[in-house]
Order: structure tokens, then sequence, then C-alpha cells
């Protein structure tokens, strides 16, 4: 019989995360003191982060170990299985092989905890008593809360309040967890009052929200910030799944001639993705697409520029594609999608034509998603639903050519608790919201003022 | 580093599934014909299930194969993994092992399937097209329209109305996977038009979906009816649990003193303990402990008597322990467990003592829910809650006894899609409704004029 999933051992997971910065083809750019506009050193990043965290956001060790205490939280749901999709595959008829991680066996059902264990590990030991964090559709928050549990420390998680109502099962997650969650704005931050007394019925957005839980961290010793996507370190720690999908690939007896992940602010995409590129950058030949949806097109429509990582600029200028702080992307049920910026090391890699950026409409993905429930049976977080589209467009390609392709993706997530964007669908209410390009050019207008952005065109791979 | 998870591959897998008939203690009594109180044939059943499912229905082989054709949808999930909980212990400060069969990592989120599939295919190669359940909380109804769609058979779901208005989510997981879900009683069949005439607000019941979609099944000779739980066959199927666990119990070295499950129509339960059972048949010492709500006390406070499997009396006379087919339960939110009866092989070997059955209250399974939640991070589905529940019980006994005991439950789903039974709980709404004697008198007088229960007091053991 036909070997569905290819499992790893819980002796044979990585012991150490691979740290790209030793491989970039380009040096990165430092993020900037959003007061001095000059480059930020561990001191300025001290009040929100604790120091070991900081240490591995700026290390250019190739390998760092993953702490004893990080593994023995991993192995509640790591290794993930890498999966081959045979049904897929013959519902496409095509002769594409296509392998897809699982990384929605965690407990919070999709891959944040791997970094969420780590961060919650590193405050643990560095005295941290209490965690604040944002989260937008909350799969985040809800992974970040179930971390903290495992490590008695205290979480509070500013959610977006449209977020915040509509989806009130992730909110109960992260209070089964142990944390507490209020709608963001709150009337609980300075920066939260302010937003509420221009606006009381402000809907809220992730960049707000990271506004209050910085705030809310900077005004405590015992409490640090956390974030769950963007930084460097959040990048490092994800890699634990792409490593473990090259051992199981190399199981499978095969190598992706494609590697898909969906991408917001960057952290599922990179994890499974950056050993690969780390091949590539060695000369592999191989397609790394990272997929956004249409009416949040930060990689394919945001220049590579200095800008915040949230609403009201408390904290650093990161060097990263970027639709402008102030952008407000449509309501589509991707939250997790829905950021104006992108992670650093993302964005370098795609000026550096390592990863191809692709934008995909909503109707799309959600096609894609119920395709795959009903063929591989998993239903997928809308997120996830990018990355699946684009591998059934990539598997049509392989038929229309004949080619024997082989296409790994990264499924981030299930969609259990997301079923309502489904309803959405089957009524027929959901939009794609393209983005006329008046109006990227208005939320552009923002970054302007900025130090221009450095252009890394491959120049020295 | 502790082994957290003990995996099989899929290569061993178990090729055959166990049938109990070949070793009951005592031979079970027939189901009876509704109408002529005289044992049902297989022609009677003809009308709602295909041949091949009654064959097994009926069978004492002690073996049956399971067909290649199910194996490979079974691999989409299984072996599921058997997890050591550690965290758990150590927080109870423990000196038992507990041992959890996690079957939460089908897509369906729970045990279901493993009956689903087998069902489906059976249909499929009988040349069934068109399939009618009931489903209470909506477990059922999902991974039966699951697997529906894997076959290409059209899915018709009675979902019980108060559950079809409170779980928007499950409904919309049967619409994803292809599924027609309509909210029960409906108006669509006759059983379902009286009981509105006679009440148009009837909230449902199991009892009332199941007479309609057997008469749903019965008026077309292309559409068979599907039962989850309860039946022969279904808890034949769910054995590959049991029989997955004693391989991996046996890598671990260890064996059950103490094995744990959650019962509602028994199949879960059935499904882990049933090659136990066996091996207690045989001689090992075990403490099989089935758990139910002492809200529906079927198995500690219903008689073992013939009693119908519908309200509406359309299914055949079952042997079995029940509270009477008019029997409504409080509105737990373990709507799985919310049922009348409970399966004639459960039903039989409690009576022969092989089975110690549990009732415990809402508020203590929600309690241990949130302890295992932060604990050991996984959020149980509510009748999951009640194996977790007696197992912390067992474990604090060993505590008091200083025993090293092995204590096995079975984990037979998340609880994702359940959440708003946790809102409840934190928000103090919870009520244990335990049972008085009157009324349980009341209840069981609708069965007195059945026929009288045989006792089997574990004479020939």
């Amino acid at each position: 019989m036909e070997v569905k999933k290819i499992f790893l051992p819980e002796s044979e997971m990585p012991r150490q995360w691979y740290n790209i910065m030793a491989d970039m083809p380009t040096p990165m750019e430092p993020p900037l003191h959003p007061g001095t506009g000059q480059p930020v050193g561990p001191d300025d990043l001290a009040p929100i982060f604790p120091m070991n965290l900081i240490e591995q956001e700026v290390s250019t060790e190739r390998w760092i170990d993953i702490p004893e205490g990080v593994l023995e939280k991993y192995v509640i749901w790591r290794p993930t299985p890498l999966y081959r999709a045979y049904d897929l595959e013959r519902y496409l008829d095509t002769p594409a092989k296509i392998y897809y991680k699982n990384e929605g066996v965690s407990p919070a059902g999709s891959h944040k905890p791997n970094t969420a264990i780590a961060q919650a590990y590193y405050n643990k030991v560095a005295g941290t008593k209490r965690i604040t964090t944002e989260t937008g559709a909350g799969q985040w928050g809800s992974a970040l809360a179930m971390c903290c549990s495992f490590f008695g420390l205290e979480c509070k998680v500013y959610m977006v309040k449209i977020s915040f109502n509509h989806k009130p099962y992730r909110k109960l997650m992260m209070q089964t967890w142990g944390a507490e969650c209020v709608a963001s704005p709150s009337n609980e931050t300075e920066a939260g009052r302010k937003i509420l007394s221009e606006d009381p019925d402000c809907p809220g957005s992730l960049g707000m929200a990271i506004s209050e839980a910085v705030e809310a961290a900077v005004g405590d010793e015992n409490t640090k910030y956390s974030l769950g996507s963007v930084l460097n370190h959040v990048m490092l720690h994800q890699t634990i799944n792409g490593l473990e999908t090259q051992k199981q690939m190399a199981i499978a007896g095969d190598y992706p001639d494609v590697v898909i992940g969906c991408a917001g602010g960057g952290s599922n995409f990179a994890g499974n993705c950056l050993p690969f590129v780390c091949d590539k950058i060695h000369g592999k030949e191989i397609d790394i697409i990272g997929v956004e949806p249409s009416s949040c097109p930060t990689m394919t429509e945001g220049p590579f520029a200095y800008d915040f990582g949230d609403t009201v600029q408390m904290t650093p200028l990161l060097p990263m594609h970027t639709l402008g702080h102030n952008f407000v992307p449509a309501p589509i049920h991707a939250g997790g999608l829905r950021y104006h910026g992108m992670a650093p090391i993302i964005s370098q890699l795609i000026v550096s034509d390592l990863i191809r950026p692709v934008a995909i409409h909503q109707l799309e993905t959600f096609k894609a998603g119920v395709t795959f429930a009903r063929t591989e049976g998993f239903i997928s977080a809308p997120e996830c639903n990018h990355a699946v589209a684009m591998t059934i467009r990539e598997a049509l390609k392989a038929k229309e050519e004949g080619k024997e392709k082989v296409i790994l993706f990264n499924w981030s997530g299930h969609g259990l608790v997301d079923m309502a964007a489904y309803q959405a669908y089957f009524e027929g209410q959901l939009e794609d919201y393209p983005l006329p390009a008046e109006d990227i050019k208005r939320a552009l207008a923002d970054i302007e003022p900025l130090p221009k952005p450095k252009q890394y065109r491959a120049g020295n791979l």
C-alpha cells in the first residue's frame, strides 16, 4: 500500500534551528530607532524583549541549539507528519507529486506554537512574569496562551476588535489556557484610548493592537512583549518545520521542484522554506513561492522600504516590503494575512530573487480549500487556502506541460475555528477585493518620507 | 529525552478488525422486530442497511479483514499516536503512568471516521448512491459527510434542531464536505411532520432524528441508512483503535491496569477497550471503566432490557441498558452522551461484570478538561472530558494508595468546535443536572411493558 504520511520519530527531531542570517546573499539592513533614525542596539529593545531573544534577533550563527525545555514541549505535537496528497493528485489528474507538511496537528491547530513555545521558554528563563501580545484572527494569541500556561507565565492578548467579536472560539481557547484576552483598541492603554477618542467604533487593526501590547509591556519591568511573526528570531524558531521536512523528503526519496507557503507576516512560510532557500543559495534549482491575498499585496505591490511595524509608530523601523503602516486591508477572512508589512528576511529574499511572490484572490482560495477538503479530508484555515490554491495552479501547470514535478506546500493549520468564513463562501457573500492602483498609491504615500529603500538585485549571488 | 508519543508506522496498522462476538462470555440476545416481537433476520434489515454490513452485524468470526479501500483512507490519520501524559502526571503528582490514545487527529477531529469510512466503503461496494443519518452534536454527521465525499456518495444528515442552531460550525463542516444537513424534526418526513404538528417548537432529539433518517432511507432503494454508534458492526470498525493501542503499549513496555473511555452510544469506548476486554476474558486483571454523565445515567441507572433505538419506534428492539426511548436528557454540552440507550455489546459486558460503569457530573468533567488543556495542551470535546475526569480520579486514588498504576484512556476528540460549552463553564452557567430517582422511575415506565430483561451475571466466566 502507498505510504500516505512520512513520520519522523521524536529521536530524529532536529536539535538546532537554522539561522539564514549566516547565508544571506546580501547583508540585512538594521532596524532603525523610531526617534533617532539610527540603528537600534540591544539596549533599545531591552524594555520589550528579554536579552536572550534579542541575542537571537541579531545572531549570525548558522545553527542555534534548541534548549531541552523547548524540545520537551515540541514533542507534544512534533515532528509533524509530511503528507503525500494522493487523492488531490488523482482528482487533478496531474503528473505532479504533491506533498504537504501538516502543521495543524498542534493543540492550537497551527504552526504558531513553534515560536510561542520558544518565546515563553526564553522569557521564563529570563525571569519574565507576564507576556503581552496582539492577535488578529487569534491563531497567534491562542498559541501563546497555551505556551504561557505550560511555563506558568501570565499572558495578556490584545485581539483586534472585529475578530474579537467575530471569532469567540479563539478567545475562549485563550481563556481555557488561562490567558486574558481584551478587544483592541481598549481603554487600558494610552494608544487605545487615543484611537477610541477619535473613533469610538473603531474595529481595530493588527497595527493598533501591536501598539497597545508594546505599551503595556514597556510600562512594567516584569512584563515583556512577544510578536508572533515578522522578526528574525520568530523565523528562526519556525525553521524546525523545514528542517523536519527535508529529512522527511529524503525518506520519501524526493526533492521539491516547487515550495509553496502563504505569507502574512511571513513566519509559517519562512519556517518551511528557509532551509530550502539555503539549498537554493548553494545551487539547487527550486521555485520558492510566497502567496498573499490580492487585497493585501504587500510583497507583490509594496516597495522594499523602511516602515513601522505598528500604527502609532512605536516599533523600530524595519526594512521590509510594506503597504504603509496606515494601510487598512479589506475584511478578507484570512485574518493572518491582513498585515501591511512582511518579515525583513522574506522581503530581502524577494529582492534577491530567491523567493517569488504571487497574489491570489479570495474566491479562488476558498474554492481550492473545498477541493482539498473533499479529496484529502482536512479543512484548511483561510490563510492556508492561499497555499492550496497556488499548489493547484502549479499541479495543473505540470499537467499542461506533462511534467513530473514535485510540489511541496506548507499546510499551516486547520480551519475548524474559522468555519464562519466557509459559511460566507457557501452563501456567496465573499468578495475578491482587488486593490485599485490609486488605493495602493495612496497607501504608499505614508512611507515616502522614510529613508529610501536599498535594492539588492541578486547582484552578488 | 522522554518519548511523549508512541507512533506506529502505517505498515504496522492492523489489517483486521476484532469481533468480540467470538469471545462473549454469554451469547447475545437477538434484536427483535418492532412489529412481531420475533428476532429480526437479515431480510428485515435489508431496506435500511446494505447486505455486507448486515453480515458484519451478525458475524461471529473473531477477525474480519479490513478491505484495502478502507485501509487507503484510514492512513489519512491512522495509526493515531498514543501519548504519555507526563505533564498531567507531574501536575497531579501521581505515581500513576497515564497514557491516552489521541483520536482527535482525524480531519473530523474525532474517532467517528473509523466506522464512517467503513460504512461509506461498504455502501459504495453494494451500489448505494445516497446515505441518510442522524447526528446530535454533529461529530458523527460531519465524519460521515467527509467519508461520503471520499467515495462519491450523497449524504443527508438530520441534525437535532437545538444542536443545528447552537453548533453552526459542525453544519458548515458537513457542507464543506458536500453533505446536506437539515434540522430535525423537519417537514421532510412523516415522522418529522407528526412531531412538529404536536409541538412546532420541538428542539428535537437523537431518537427523533433517527426516526427521520430511517424513514428517508426506507422509502428509496438507492438510499441506505447509517448509524454512528450502538450497533455491532460499528463497534467492530472502531476496534482498530484498541488494536493499535495494544501494539503501542507493548512498544512502551507497559500494560494498563485501568482502561477508561466515555460512553454515549458506546462506540469510542468500545473501540479502545474491546481488545482489552478480550484479554480480561482470558485472564488479565484490568479495571475497564465506561464513563457517562450523571444526567443521562444509562449504564448506572437504566435496566438491561429490550428497547427501541428511536423515539417513534421504527427500529428493532435492542437488548441494552436503557432509560427508555422517550427519555429526554438534560441539555448538557456533551451532546454525544445524550442518548437513552447503550450499545448491546457494552450493555452485556456490564451485566457480565467485565465493564464497570461510572457516572460523573458535568462540572467535574469541565474542570478536568481545563486541567488537561493547561498541562497537556489539547482541548477536549465535552464528551471526552468525562474520560479525563475519571482518569484524574484514578490517578489521585493511585497517589493516595501510593500505587504505580498504569492508566490508559481514550481521548476521543478535540473540542475546538465546542468552545461554546467552555464559555458556559467559564461564565458559571453550567449545571450538574442530577437526575432525581422519581424522574428515572418515570422514564423507565415506558419500557415496563417490553419483554423482561435477561440478566447475565458473569455466571459462566
